[in-house]
């Protein structure tokens, strides 16, 4: 039971979103400039870097949310989604998402964690400083999203047809709830 | 040196921030509604848990940036900030807001460290739900915000006057730099 009065029925992050309209709409702007809008690394990889911060997080709402959403973008299959999970460095992958990959895993663990030598690798795999900023900084807002859906217990379905059924609709609609 | 070409002179979230004016609007707005907007919880005591959280994920720009705009709203000295850091459990400060500061160092560990008595404590004390709320996802923002600025190795000033000189300039004209 959420650790707060949240109207039932309503997914993960979404139930406290309802509470607080003032503070959904910031949020769903980041979620959408961050993750839908122009960008040199796509959707696909976007939410692959999400799902697996998420992961790392031990959240399972945004772990399988995010892992659906890559799986629809990338048109791939859920063994390639735990694959990466598992160990993104034997997945097929490109190097530019792998080092990017390695970039998130330390920004979770904590900022100073990174080093110029992932950051190096990164650059020498193709990545620019706009993706390594991306990266970086969608690693951190899950780092905040998974704590806010955690921290007040809200409602998980731990079936992964559920999350796979609503991707679709999530990459057509976006982020914005308000 | 920071891991991406970021404009001298910019300290801390401000120099990414410049590199990306599309995130820095809901990033701010966010900041804005969280800290500054009308609450329960005054601006002071907001600070002080970002500061907080920010001492206990060893980021030194957003420990001290907020410590001091907290030092600014609360008109106490830095030796309460720092006795808040060292062990808020005997500091002078209130029995909720003790309670929500607990609740807080849980979030920074993780979502699910949030325990049920810690949430019945505050609520105990006097804490609502939206409180109770806002202190998760404060605690869960600076999660993020301080993996952002230290995952980017920016500029950390480390003398404290830094931050005292401009804790009154970012009180009044608040987060929004867009």
């Amino acid at each position: 039971m959420p650790h707060i009065d949240i109207p039932p029925g309503l997914p993960g992050i979404r139930g406290p979103l309802s509470l607080r309209p003032d503070v959904a709409k910031p949020l769903s702007g980041l979620m959408e400039v961050l993750m839908r809008d122009e960008n040199a690394l796509s959707r696909g990889e976007r939410e692959l870097i999400a799902g697996y911060v998420s992961y790392l997080n031990n959240c399972l709402f945004c772990e399988l949310a995010h892992g659906a959403v890559a799986q629809h973008y990338l048109q791939c299959d859920l063994d390639f989604i735990n694959k990466v999970k598992a160990n993104f460095t034997t997945a097929d992958l490109s190097d530019k998402l792998k080092a990017l990959l390695a970039v998130a895993a330390s920004v979770q663990k904590g900022g100073a964690h990174v080093t110029a030598e992932q950051v190096g690798m990164a650059r020498q795999a193709g990545a620019t400083d706009v993706e390594i900023h991306d990266t970086v900084l969608i690693s951190a807002a899950f780092c905040m999203f998974n704590r806010y859906t955690d921290g007040l217990d809200t409602w998980t379905p731990t079936d992964i047809n559920f999350y796979l059924g609503r991707a679709p609709d999530v990459a057509r609609k976006g982020y914005t709830i308000v």
